[in-house]
C-alpha cells in the first residue's frame, strides 16, 4: 500500500510514522508513506497557501492552487483508489471503514488546517471525507496519523501474530474482556482464579461473558 | 494546565507536541506537557514492562509495577483532577467532554500498548477511560495526542482569535458551512455570489442554512 499525505505541517507527522507498527510496516516493505508539503506549491515566494475567507469572518482557508498542483502531479503518476479529506464533517471512522480501506493500493490523504479548505477542492478531487471523531482538532494531521495506523496495522504481515488484530475490540462488535498479567497478586489484588486454572475452554467462556457484560454496561449501542 | 503522559513510546509523541497549536500553548506558558517513559520504572535491567496474558492468548499486557511507580511519584507531587486511560472501550470523546477537561488544572494520560494494561491499574488509579473513536490503534499514543490537541486549543489565549474555536463544527451541534477563498473563479468554478455581496446579514443567513442542510444530509443524528 502507498499512502501520500498532503499537509502544511509535514514536520508534525515525522515521529508518528517513524516508530511502532507504522515503522515496522515500512521497514518490511508493506507500506510506503510519503508526506508532502503544500508549501512546495505556494502561490508566491512568501510561501502563501491560505487566504481570507470570502464573506468575512475569523480564520484562514487553504487555497485551491497548492492542493490542486499536488493532486494533479500525484494522479499523473498512478491511479488512486481513494482521495481522502480528513474533516470533522466527514463520515465517522469506524473499524469496518478501516478494514475496507486496508484493501486499497494507493491512497491520498489531505489534511485541512486553519478554518478548512476551499470547497471547490472537495468537489473536484475528494472521493472520501472522513472524520476520526466528533471533536475539533487544529488540523487534519493527527486524523491522518490515526487513519494510517488503523489501516496499516491490518495489512497482512504487519502484526507479528495474525490473531492479534482480529481479537481486538470492535472486530467482533464486542469490547475486549479485562486482561491481567504477572504478578498474580499485587497490593492485595488477585488475578481472577479462572485465569490461572489452565482450563482453556472455561477461560474462553469467561472472557466472552466479560466482553459481553462490559459491552452491555459501557456500549449497549454496539449490541443493537 | 499541566498534562503528564505515561507511555512506552515517548519518542512517538515528540513531533505532535513540538508544532502548531500545542507548541504555541507551551511557548505562551498556558500548557505544560511532560511525556514520561514507562521503561524508566521497568521491572528489570532489560527494560521489561510487559508480560504474557494470564489465561493464554496472543499479545502482551503492560504490567502494574512500572505504571504504579509513575502514578505514585506524580501524585506525591501534586493533586490530579483526572487520571485518564486512553482505551477503545472507554467513553467516546466528543466535544463537550473536551470542553469539560479544558477546565482542569492537572491531568495524567496513560497510553495503553500491546494488548492493553493489567486490569488492576484501571481499578486502582484511573478516573476517566476515554476512546477517541470506534477503531483499533496500535497504542494509546495517538489518542493522547488527539486529546491534548482537542483540549489545549480551548484554553483561553491559545488561539489567536477567540471567535475561531467557538465557530468550529460541533460547538453549536452543527457542521460548518462550506468555505471559499480567492480566487473567485478557478477552472470555471465560481464562488457563490452571496459571499461576494458584502451583505453580512444575508451571508450569515446563507451560512446558517448551509450548515443546517449539511448537518441534515450528513449527520442527522446531531439534530435530534
Amino acid at each position: 500500500m502507498r499512502i501520500d499525505i498532503l499537509t502544511c505541517l509535514p514536520e508534525l507527522l515525522v515521529s508518528p510514522f517513524a516508530h511502532s507498527i507504522v515503522k515496522r510496516a515500512q521497514d518490511k516493505g508493506l507500506a510506503e508513506i510519503h508526506v508532502h508539503d503544500l508549501r512546495q506549491h505556494a502561490i508566491n515566494k512568501h510561501g502563501q497557501i491560505d487566504d481570507y475567507v470570502f464573506g468575512g469572518g475569523a480564520g484562514m482557508v487553504l487555497r485551491v492552487e497548492p492542493i490542486a498542483a499536488w493532486m494533479d502531479a500525484l494522479q499523473a503518476e498512478r491511479p488512486y483508489d481513494a482521495i481522502i479529506y480528513l474533516t470533522p464533517d466527514g463520515q465517522t471512522l469506524r473499524q469496518p471503514l478501516a478494514n475496507r480501506l486496508s484493501l486499497f493500493q494507493n491512497i491520498i490523504m489531505l489534511c485541512g488546517h486553519y478554518k478548512g479548505i476551499d470547497e471547490r477542492i472537495r468537489q473536484t478531487y475528494i472521493t472520501h471525507e472522513i472524520s476520526v471523531g466528533d471533536y475539533v482538532l487544529s488540523g487534519g494531521e493527527l486524523g491522518a496519523a490515526i487513519l494510517v495506523d488503523a489501516v496499516v496495522r491490518l495489512l497482512p504481515g504487519v502484526l507479528g501474530n495474525e490473531e492479534s488484530a482480529l481479537s481486538d475490540s470492535f472486530q467482533d462488535d464486542l469490547l475486549a474482556p479485562p486482561v491481567y498479567t504477572r504478578p498474580a497478586e499485587w497490593r492485595g489484588q488477585a488475578v481472577p482464579d479462572i485465569l490461572l486454572s489452565g482450563n482453556t475452554p472455561k477461560i474462553e467462556e469467561w472472557r466472552h461473558e466479560q466482553a459481553l457484560a462490559r459491552t452491555q454496561a459501557r456500549r449497549p449501542d454496539l449490541l443493537l
